[in-house]
């Protein structure tokens, strides 16, 4: 947590408004899955929704509850160890790949421990001192990233099951679209400002905010399509290693990556179909690529003569951006749209998080967070890429310019997508 | 199937009845089952308990309803796919590792295709033609080996659970007992018949019946007990690589092998409790040990200056004795007890399965069944050992001296255990 | 070591003789190779010439200069752990995977090593006692199995190597030849002996010799050809199911594979080319077909209708036959070699090992030798077939009828082909 | 490549010299190898001594000789496909980890193929165009990257000998040293220029010359020293998660890393010894640590309360000092040095690689040389961090301030160290 003073915390009613509003939404996206969807774990990088539903609640528990209120009783004395995720200070847990096998405590039982835990929380939170006030705000801010998570993982989850579950059923919300052709928008040069400042929430790695130096660039006005990837794929991209880095080349040739993930062939061998929390579905050519690789995405802007945008020059031009766009306000649809506005630079925040050209390391005079909710950012800074401006799976009001969500070149299992930048 | 003529066949009425029976005792084990722990597989070996119901199902639909009945429809024309196992000329099916992900059908579904498969199978019985009455038989054998698949899977995927759930309460009925030395009983010697003859059912692979050569030798009154086996571990036994083959030490070190599966230390470090279907309990000394690797049983054998008892010498003691011990008759227990009898040759049904020192490899003349039903034993016939007698968790009437059940060296995840022999 | 009496010792001076024959042999197999071509590992089943030639010395070494000898100086104290294969009771030793990172000691420093250790050996031989001398007598035996390892691994070394690189010029030796139709002998009924029994050496795992039952059945007169496996390519053997063991088609699938291993395509894609000691040549369709695993061995044996002999069929068959063939005399040719005797039952011994359906286990009244070499063969007792017969890598004068070979299913690295039995 | 102009350019009579120098010292460096030491690949992420000595030929005998000079002949027309590298550009090649299955051609014929390409190449350097010359250039700028590569190969692969070779002999010139304390000496702030600019050679990868933006910060005036290291392993540095990313405490784990690579112990488990290429020798205290990981680096800089530094930080610092430092001049000793000279910022070139908090990307503009030699460096542009300084390994006259290095946070084989950094 990164907040520099008092000044910016945003108040006690708000807190438990806020509170009240992300507990509900998640247990929303949840509500039509079955005990056995939320009980498997369909790969390592997953979780099962169950847990999904419950480590949220031990972070309420653990780092307040436990902590600031007298006599507070564990729901249970054995969920600390079933639902601490990654946090080396706060003991051992269970190994991350058998977070699947935990059929128990069944569905029911979470829900359970989290009235539990809200009802303790409700009770206590008027009178919690500002830190730990800080420390709720922070646990919703974490619950809102697992809100993301929960989507993705169920997307993948039901992918691999050839009955093809819906979390819900199709609308045509997502109609193709006549699009204007893509435009430059012409970015900031010199030294800049980015990393968080101001009020409201935000996480540590996301400052502190410092001056850096913009080189002469531009950004597309808009995302890359679906139909502009089909280009890509007939013009040969998936085959030709000159487009690809060496380690993104390995990663096509082992796994025989051919299109996006979630893509599938029509019988005559076309792509035609992807599967989403709708089920199958045309793709629409329009809408925004999703689901792609950061070896993908930079394979594909090397073959459009172009790049992806670094960090900076992404945050520079969103910063006076209004955060609107297609963003996750309930259940239901959660799929990036087609362009619909007019303004020059558009789709910046939802639709899909956009994968830069920078890796996630630390901001200069970065100071992690003391004590275990230190390790939150802090201990993921190599390997990994910076994607900004959030998703159609990202909650409303969870985004803003400074944002720093990152994920390791090959993963694309959530709504990830590119825009194309250049040097001028 | 190895059956020589109509003579073996039981009879439509018998038939009918050992159907409903098999039905029934399958879901009954599974009642306590939720519909998560019903759908979670813990390991490429195991399958989820919901497979394993939909699977057997699958079996009397596809060999039996879609061939010999008119007009019959598929309870779902997807099922095919999602629980055909491994039968190469059923058509593709889902991977034997990913029938995990299968969070739908529900377990509530899955029983709606049972009770339609068995109104459907019962309706059209009485009319079936021998050549399909057989395949019933069949499938009804091949379903009672799947209720043993069934718990041995559970109490794996239970194992895993840091809360240790129980598919049922535990009692008493597993009491420490005197038992009587360790006796050595001859066995025959030179030419004599081994394999399946006479009424009933019995695998293909259990044939033909034929001559082998006994040099002389004697097999122990008893399985080996907990109490031998914690002496082994106390010599050191998984510490000497003298005693081990060089695969099985291989194993040993590869996986820190220590003990039985499922056994655990107590605070000082002792081996003192064992992980079952009733939950964790204190190990019965006097209790023949179980879930033991051919790796682990060969080792311990050399240990005690003796070897493993063959096939041949097995049979031919068993192939005389009444078949009871303790062996499954419904939910609760399913855990091998102490010697009670007085009887000369004991434990030889139930308990355990029993290591032999023979691999699983084809009897002269063997020929298995025509068409997919003939996939059944013979694929198998590599690199595993034969286990006989039944364990706690096969059911009562499945067994006989000529069954062949097979595992790898490593395996252990089953009712395994031990029985001495020696030459003469 | 087997010999139940000294009886069936050679006798000292045949054993000089026999010591200085076989040490040269092995010398001279090498002598082509350069350091560089004796120092590379290609693959963890294989050890590096260099190991070989310097892992026979430390045999001798070790069991009988070092125990027997007074003040015997160990040529270099630091060669124990380097070439201990896997005698637990000798001590540690480099792991096996990483005998290819000794660059050093070099083949010189190894040939010195040679020259010393026979020295001693010859200094010695004369006044040993008699178990030192069936220890010689075992060591010499030893080194003939590695004077075949020696030729099969620098075999595959060289098949990685675009280079083609040989080991001895190519001759016409190996040529076409008209065959004889494949002919059915009947083999012997009811009860027969099998294992080693007479004068002369055996391994321990050749005994004791032991009744055992026939069942009616006939091999084959003759190998399988390589013509005959073309057939079974076209039939679509590699690509049909239900030809195969489950493993083996596991391993075909995952491997990629279409042919023997060694065979390569022309530039129309059929399979035309071999590669062996003497480079690329054209495959000789009449030879027996060679580098077949024994899921090959079994899958060809169901195509054709047929199965492989059991140990006991083919020993009982060989045991009152000459012992000639195409074996190993020296350097030079070592391929199959088409039929060219008259006799009913041929290329019985040489040529190729025979895949027998028999696991690789021990024979009633078993006892592995005491101490260290013990451990020469009862410890790979599980999970490996017996090869019979010998190939033409086998040095002429190390093989009998009751020699015990054996090798895992997958593997196809040796001189390995397939005889037919069918039963009667 | 990255020069803008033939300003920068050596000019002809230098670049043969340059040529000559190179190419010499390279067989220097490896002239006491055996043909055996030249050919064993001791990981996939090394290469053997035979190959870098042909690699780096088949460099110049693709770009230039077989482009540049008319009815060139190749050498062999087999090398091209053994001695690309990755070229895709260039056609298909050997797989890397399988260049240690070459024992053919041997380390002779290699040394002929590299006589008659610099016979070839002298006798056409004079008459090239400027694009043959700046890729001669390229090339020997190429041979000197590889000069250090062998060095550290071999070093890798005599570490895995228990025999412990050396490439030459000890000697006591790395002596302990009483060093200054450690002093923080402050860095430039605000916009500043790094990359390269001027005269001379330069790799693609560092241009261009560009703004960036520094913060107030300062640096460590000299090395972490072993001393310091063995503090940090006393203080629990392997066994604190807390000092360790995430990725970097899975690796600590799993490969159970407790001192840099090749530290020993002594009989009584204490650090004491390290092996380098003049074989076993006591740690000296007051030297630079080396062969440790970025995980490793990093972690230290947390524990000593530090950061390191970023590569901007670091070549901004490095600019304007001369570069002198314990460089590569030719065979022997080649280890990092205790700082013996007074100035304020020390050892900044040579002794060790100084890992930097930076990700290895492309500059704003970069463009990667058109054809086959731009897949130089920027395909490896993910996952990786700079290293800055050159080591003791590396070519006096290869190292300049802007020289970009890189390698994955596990890789610790090349000599790699940590300078300390800090916010102000």
């Amino acid at each position: 947590m990164a907040q520099a003073s008092t000044d910016t915390f945003i108040g006690t009613v708000a807190l438990v408004e806020q509170y009240r509003k992300v507990r509900a939404l998640t247990e929303e996206l949840a509500n039509q899955l079955s005990d056995a969807d939320a009980s498997v774990q369909s790969m390592p990088d997953a979780s099962p929704a169950k847990w999904h539903l419950a480590h949220t609640s031990w972070f309420f528990e653990t780092f307040i509850l436990a902590e600031y209120v007298e006599d507070y009783q564990l729901f249970d004395d054995r969920f600390p160890f079933l639902f601490n995720s990654y946090y080396e200070a706060k003991g051992s847990r269970i190994a991350r790949p058998n977070r699947g096998f935990l059929t128990r405590p069944s569905i029911q039982d979470i829900l359970k421990y989290r009235r539990y835990v809200d009802s303790s929380m409700q009770a206590a939170l008027p009178a919690l001192p500002i830190e730990a006030l800080r420390l709720c705000e922070l646990g919703c801010n974490h619950e809102e990233q697992h809100q993301e998570l929960l989507l993705t993982d169920i997307l993948h989850l039901f992918s691999l099951n050839p009955l093809g579950p819906v979390l819900w059923a199709h609308t045509d919300a997502a109609r193709e679209n006549e699009l204007p052709p893509l435009q430059w928008v012409e970015g900031k040069r010199g030294a800049v400002s980015i990393g968080f400042s101001g009020n409201g929430f935000s996480f540590d790695s996301e400052g502190p905010r410092h001056a850096t130096w913009l080189a002469p660039h531009a950004l597309a006005n808009r995302l890359v399509t679906n139909h502009e990837w089909m280009q890509f794929i007939k013009a040969g991209g998936y085959e030709s290693p000159s487009y690809w880095l060496s380690d993104g080349w390995a990663w096509v040739r082992q796994n025989v990556v051919e299109a996006p993930l979630y893509w599938r062939r029509n019988n005559d061998g076309d792509w035609q179909f992807q599967f989403g929390l709708d089920g199958v579905t045309d793709i629409v050519l329009s809408a925004p690529v999703q689901h792609v690789s950061y070896y993908e995405a930079d394979a594909f802007a090397r073959w459009a003569g172009a790049r992806l945008p670094t960090e900076a020059e992404w945050e520079s031009a969103a910063e006076n951006l209004p955060i609107h766009g297609n963003l996750l306000d309930g259940p239901g649809l959660v799929k990036p749209l087609p362009k619909s506005d007019s303004s020059q630079l558009g789709q910046m925040y939802g639709d899909v998080w956009e994968w830069t050209a920078s890796a996630f390391l630390s901001y200069p005079g970065f100071r992690p967070a003391a004590g275990a909710v230190g390790e939150y950012n802090g201990k993921f800074m190599s390997g990994q890429f910076v994607l900004k401006g959030g998703s159609c799976a990202t909650p409303r009001g969870h985004i803003r310019a400074s944002y720093r969500n990152f994920f390791s070149p090959h993963q694309r299992w959530q709504f990830t997508g590119v825009r194309l930048a250049k040097d001028l």
